[in-house]
């Protein structure tokens, strides 16, 4: 998992077919990089996130058939250091 | 998911079997590097995109019984910022 | 798989469903770099770990029919040379 | 989808079970470093290639009831620019 | 699929269940860096490797219902140029 912190709203109104609810938004990686990631959770601007990669991020969405078109889903919000 | 600018269109005729219909694009990929994605929406040279890579791109193509030879998957055009 | 040392936990209480009994890791990781690892292991404070990384760290998880939302686990201890 | 050019064979005639018949082509890729990848297509040397990474590129061989030990697989070639 | 020179074994006496009979093996890449490979092939230190990454190193070992929690296997070794 990488952890990151989200900094803006991804849009795309043009889209294929079979994207969940859900939001893009856009994380700024720890360690340089941004990426665009799928969130479930209702993140908003500023949270530090843990998200997953690859084809696990789709097949979470067991409700489905035929997994979606997402590759990089927020797991969960860090919790800040006491 | 990665952001880039559609640059070109890639063209190979001599290709084995299994590649649905669509079109190879090249994407200069946000933060650097290029890269081929599989487009099924019609996009356009310089359009903003949102690519997903991976076995999800395959899998996306549901009506095949055995997922196409594709990793990276053009899932929507990004829109503008207002 | 790659080869690191764990250097803390990793809290994540807003999260969202099917991550499996285990803690969230941070390791770091050998020629550099970190990333987030699942452990099962009771896997403590500096000891060098093997990851792996990718679905196979999820479909690892055989009791559950759907593979967690997971893509690094530690999968073992590296024995200290002698 | 990553785009290079054919620069040598590769040859590995102590190897596991289960790889098909085809070669294995060192690929120099555009925008630097090599890789291997699996040519069911006769490519030649100096060949510009299209190949596919990941599981996708096992699973193309449907005939087979396990896919093979196959991570890059060259799926065309890359046409002239006319 | 990458190529290196196994350089060192790597242990693990403490391990997750479900890895299977074999080596853990570090191998030099050609280009640079170092990573763990699985090796069902007998390899010895210096002799140099093809590597393959991801799922498909898990799902070549067909006999067991669950893939093992590996994500790099030795397919083969590389013949002594001529």
């Amino acid at each position: 998992m990488l952890r990151g912190t989200v900094t803006a709203s991804v849009w795309a109104t043009k889209r294929i077919d079979g994207i969940p609810g859900g939001a893009f938004l856009e994380v700024e990686l720890d360690g340089g990089g941004r990426m665009v990631a799928f969130d479930v959770l209702g993140t908003g601007m500023g949270e530090r996130v843990l998200v997953v990669q690859g084809s696990v991020a789709a097949s979470w969405f067991t409700a489905r058939q035929v997994p979606p078109p997402i590759d990089a889903l927020i797991i969960g919000s860090i919790d800040d250091p006491q």
